[in-house]
């Protein structure tokens, strides 16, 4: 099942092909999973295009781990980053930044000049648990979205100096997500699927999940000491081809751009920067600094 | 106001002299919040000594922050840390992880051997809002409430080695909250409250609310451009004292342990540490590595 979130805050199921969006009585995508995947119809069935998608799910915790690529690590020893980007990175993503599928991303232009892309794949948790071994995982895996981790990599490097990474991926915006959850049922292998980024139609990141050096259940297993709730997200980490780590300055994102990040059998999440002024409708603000 | 949560969920207004109770028609602390401040009583009084308090709040986002204490900082470098610990460093805390007064912290033996403590304030964001100055932070400010910042330090430094901490202090039931939110208007002075916590009733941390080096509204803004949901918590960071920082790994937390964590005019959070057999009934399960 593609399962949607629209309009104001409707829950939907996707029948892609036909481009028909078949209303869900439930009051959020989050009760499907804490329902146990129960999906009563209303009776409804409305055009695709007459509808407008949202984020597909705000969930109760959003886990971004980070390092699952190598790929990643490897592209980060070209600009002398200040760590190395062990597997096992975990923290929380601000549920509050999440936006859905061609909602902007508007860039806070008093606090960065460095802002970043990340494609990545984001889990989609099914059902309560917590201390559980690899081979229980696969139970608690109920989908997949696509999700694009938006950062400042200024604000980054200012951050890391503490050892601490958050702030500059938790702005407001910083996290699109969608267009869709497609359940696991219809992902045949998970590990096998092809990732790419483009910004304005020019290819910057590709890749395959055959790539990660860690299993997805082994993930979700080896963070389920945090405890996981029905609808919960955990992301699995980016691929190569980021602009932080390409040398070079001019490919940062700016206002103006459209990113595409797209992964096999999940869709293409659209995501435009927009400015500060064009976001908001009013001057940037001053910045709060210490 | 002192804002409880008790029993089955149910929220009330806590008397403390009178040790009585006055329900509230809520569904949640957070609903009184959002509400803007809305409590409806139900008309029963109960005694205190007849409910269970539990956790008072679980928030929409838990903003922990650190190195707003110089103190902490300095007794860092005793023990030659990894990472300065500089103002500014913020990230979410695992909102599932949260336990109430009297509930027990359950010693995770398979995952770490290195259990510490640390006192903090944590802020209750009594409105939505995002991107505003120091001078507006006040309004956003509705309460506070005294939370125990439970780290595994031996997880903390394998994970620094990344640049991030957030497992070490996330781990099932690490997050000791409580007993009551205190409303503001019952706090004439925020950054001059007294702190202290003992372990078996002795003194391990001791400082004052007025040794930060940063403003408590100065901090609301300055992590506003992450955005503020009515109820959300922000930590303000622990003072001097910490186990981890002592030299003397004889201080970890054991089993049997009893942590009172207390906050002048925010009340007294008491903690049991128990076992993991204690706490689950169960062997300590296998340790998922990779």
């Amino acid at each position: 099942m593609k399962l949607i979130t629209f309009d104001d805050g409707r829950v939907g199921r996707l029948e892609l092909e036909e481009r028909i969006v078949i209303p869900l009585r439930l009051p959020s995508t989050r009760a499907y999973f804490e329902s146990g995947g129960h999906a009563p119809e209303t009776g409804e069935r409305l055009r695709l295009d007459d509808v407008r998608l949202r984020a597909p799910i705000v969930p109760k915790k959003f886990f971004h781990t980070s390092g699952n690529f190598r790929e990643h690590e490897d592209e980060s020893k070209s600009v002398d980053w200040s760590h190395p980007i062990h597997k096992g990175i975990v923290f929380f993503q601000n549920v509050d930044a999440i936006v859905g599928p061609d909602e902007p991303v508007i860039y806070p232009e008093h606090l960065t000049s460095e802002l970043d892309y990340e494609l990545e794949i984001a889990v989609v948790i099914g059902k309560p648990g917590k201390f559980f071994g690899v081979d229980d995982a696969p139970g608690h895996i109920a989908g997949y979205v696509v999700y694009n981790d938006i950062t400042a990599r200024d604000i980054q490097r200012r951050e890391m100096a503490s050892g601490v990474f958050s702030f500059c991926k938790a702005i407001d915006t910083f996290n699109p997500l969608g267009p869709y959850i497609v359940t696991a049922d219809e992902i045949p292998d998970a590990q096998n699927l092809d990732m790419e980024l483009r910004v304005n139609g020019r290819v910057r990141q590709k890749s395959n999940t055959s790539r990660m050096s860690v299993s997805i259940p082994h993930l979700v297993a080896y963070h389920s000491p945090q405890g996981y709730s029905a609808g919960d997200l955990i992301s699995t980490g980016t691929i190569q081809g980021v602009a932080g780590f390409s040398g070079d300055p001019s490919l940062y994102l700016k206002p103006g751009d459209v990113i595409e990040a797209e992964v096999e059998r999940l869709g293409v999440l659209r995501t435009p920067v927009v400015s500060w002024e064009q976001g908001h409708g009013t001057p940037v603000p001053e910045k709060v600094d210490w």
